[in-house]
């Protein structure tokens, strides 16, 4: 290990440097810009590589070993890339968004600063009926005319709780006191710092279609406006190992199996019987399962 | 290192047993429970003895090393006991808390589930000043006569923001859209697990005075009715050691010399230059110093 | 939310309390004993509960919905069952585990205490050869005459580094220096900590197939003679969707795609082109493709 | 909040760039050199801003803010810069660097690659007492003659380790059973990042003269030579509040308030029982506090 280290450059990706600083807008007044950031794809090869020591040749191009890393879950090289981003969020979106532990967050203070008066507005075409099929999600819109009158009622509600949040600031009620009554689609400011490998998990999770939409919009711009641009090959793999990919439990394979060995119907008592399914029930697994089927065998 | 391992039972604390489910309220209907726990006293010593290795002879008593791996910061024995509570908090309490990312956490979700209608309310009395010295702080309390009107607004102000909440939920709004403009200081609910380690950095961030008030009257009861009998060792150390005692930076202790050794004033020209003071300022630091030396002079 | 919680009592599980202290041993000089554990199945159960709200419904039965948690990765609730650990682990086995980061640990210190002299040492028939297809692995086992010399080498070069340790401590050498030329596979002792949906991660990586032997012995008594019984519940949906999973990227996908809707031959160039294979090429994910089609349609 | 955001550029330490990539050379065989970086001291501030919001105005210097922030502990800007290392460590004093846990790391695996021989080996003059203060660390160096007995006896044990190392890896014997052997004072390489919050931590503890003196060298180069560059104003800070500041436990304040307000000796009856110090016994707490004096009056 003779060999003697050259000066370096820091790893530079042109195409992000081109979008540093500049605003995404999101929602009715949120937006995403980026800040800093460290390394690209060649950072992560260049961490994988040191793992074959120094002597090891080149043995696949830079592409194939993210490929290769991201697909077999080796992850400790997309630790080796940073992000760092200036976001404006409403708060109810920001507790979930604040919920991934592995960030280095600084936000804006709300018991130093008076809170303008910036909040998540909602359109009378944009009011969601409940999810029929799921407890937490979000159905169709509501008819127009009722979004209407629930705009209305947002803008005048908005306004109230402002007043009288200036009323108590200019009273001399202290900020951290005052501020409680504000909505929670309050919007807020921070500066928000992960690492490659747990953004990603932050993406798998908030652009899946369970994620609510709010942070769905902004996951997706990160996702496909900046770090598509950032690390391209790490982004293709990520849509094709992770993304787009599909996982079969113990149960999906037996019963895959069934079908293609055995010619099973996808709702034949032995198919069903790999679910635990009982005569006359349904099931939510058998369900998904069948869902998958159609995927992969239309 | 052929002694034989023996069947061992687990760490149990008599004193913490009693409290087990009991619910400690908190401001007007928040609340702390403990649910589990695991650890006490005894197994940040056995943690801290397999350090020493199986042939080293008992060379302190339990109190005297919890005291000396506090004191000399020696952490990861403290990791080694886990307390978990269930608790009810104001959202805007709970966004200080869930700062903290070292704990594990389960959070009642209005996406899933309606909100119930609970939110921190003011007494007239209980209306508190913006803090002069203290950008962030609060000062005295305000003329009970101006609180009486803020309490009686606060009062409309849920009451509006909750019928607003309930008819957008009755005319079929999704949850997760419905509760938007909630005020920030409606109530949530969490299972809340962290060790004892980073508990006590919890503590010793959010029962300072400069936590608000809020968040401090939870650290308060989960240090002195918690902790306090969870692990009485560790948390008398905690007092001696962290709570109650002082740090003193490099000019904090270039200017106690002068003072002592020189008989410099604590006001003198000399002792300014430590800080950097010039003639005819004030300097923050040069006062944090002089109460300092009020603590230890009086 | 009137209701008065009563005294609750801790988590117990009597088929770990049975084993509470039992050393299982592992490799020649190994073990690993449990020592103290918070919560079992029914914490993960109830922990998930808070996040349907307290009015809600018991919806489905604990199996149930601990498999469904773990199925669609909601991984909060594992995080509230702990489990801590005595090993004695040879030191490069060592490595690998403390590659875990999530883990509270307190290790022997032989920079404190003189180092036992236990090593792991290796049968005549314990040699493995290095794997052909699999840069890291090991394949079969060598020859037992080649064995034989190996070992006997072994057994010499233990007593040289632990009698040259030996002699230094006796000549007043510092521990912590006098250590330094002992082998990597010294034993070395610890007391280890984790929660369960960081344990399960440890094990999904451990007990694979790819990991090396040592700590694979060490992982596989963990879970299938410890988590097994701690969390049984959680132990069979973790075989169903993890252990015995398999995972189906975009290619592997339109591939299958392609073979049950166009009668495609596996080998076909249509398939091959899927995952970018070149005429009279071959291809590691094709190959692994061919593996998967193997398991799902014999 | 209508601002708009300009194009930004990257924050650039010119300081650092010029050292990007230089070996600092460390022990016989060992380095760190920078790899590459994010932020600086500008970033720090900058983080911290973001709390003020984005109408406060510039209430202090950079230096300032960054000092406030160091000496109350507001932790979280330090975190918005990061390092990564590449560096050649033996894996002794690794074992103790890898116990950092927020650190993100890819090292050189002696499963997939074969060990170089490359140990540390130590000079006559270098073999250490133990300490007879201190059951953990070093003493006075030990005589030359017996130096040059133990530096053969070294020679020899890297040579008998390294050919059976070789001659196993010749006969076949998988890399990932034949590294067994070698000794902890291999070379291995690492590359390593870390936020600058937790390089601190990492610093605090590993320039502390009780760490020990291998890792000792590396954490004051990586202080002195690379994190006084990049964040001089930081790196001041860090000096004056965390490397030369003293803790004063509870009893350290009553006891030197009974000295300097009733005129007591250090050693009277009345300071020997604030710290609990039975007649006719010594105790290292009070001995501790003798030496803290003894700083502060000399």
């Amino acid at each position: 290990m003779s060999q003697n280290y050259e000066k370096v450059e820091r790893v530079t990706v042109p195409a992000l440097e081109e979008i540093l600083g500049k605003k995404f807008n999101i929602l009715n007044d949120g937006f995403i810009r980026v800040v800093d950031y460290m390394g690209g794809d060649s950072s992560i090869v260049q961490a994988a590589r040191v793992s074959y020591g120094a002597g090891t040749k080149k043995v696949s191009e830079d592409r194939g070993l993210i490929r290769y890393l991201l697909k077999h879950r080796h992850t400790t090289p997309f630790e080796m890339a940073d992000l760092k981003l200036h976001v404006r969020v409403p708060m109810d979106a920001w507790r979930q968004w604040i919920r991934h532990r592995t960030a280095s967050v600084n936000e804006t203070s709300s018991r130093y600063s008076i809170v303008t008066d910036s909040t998540q507005t909602t359109n009378p075409n944009e009011w969601r009926s409940q999810a029929k099929d799921n407890k937490q999600g979000s159905g169709d819109y509501l008819p127009e005319d009722l979004g209407k009158k629930f705009s209305a009622e947002e803008e005048d509600i908005h306004k109230i709780l402002f007043d009288s949040y200036n009323e108590k600031i200019d009273a001399g009620v202290a900020k951290e006191q005052a501020r409680k009554d504000l909505p929670l689609c309050t919007y807020t400011e921070a500066y928000w710092k992960m690492d490659l490998h747990n953004l990603l998990n932050f993406l798998r999770l908030r652009m899946d279609s369970h994620a609510q939409k709010e942070i769905r919009e902004y996951a997706t711009v990160i996702g496909e406006e900046i770090v598509s641009k950032w690390v391209p090959h790490t982004w293709e793999a990520f849509n094709d190992y992770s993304l787009n990919s599909m996982h079969l439990s113990r149960m999906d394979k037996e019963a895959l199996n069934l079908i293609v060995t055995g010619n099973y119907d996808k709702n034949s008592p032995e198919v069903r019987e790999v679910f635990g399914v009982k005569p006359g029930k349904k099931s939510r697994e058998h369900n998904e399962f069948i869902s998958k089927l159609e995927t992969l065998f239309d």
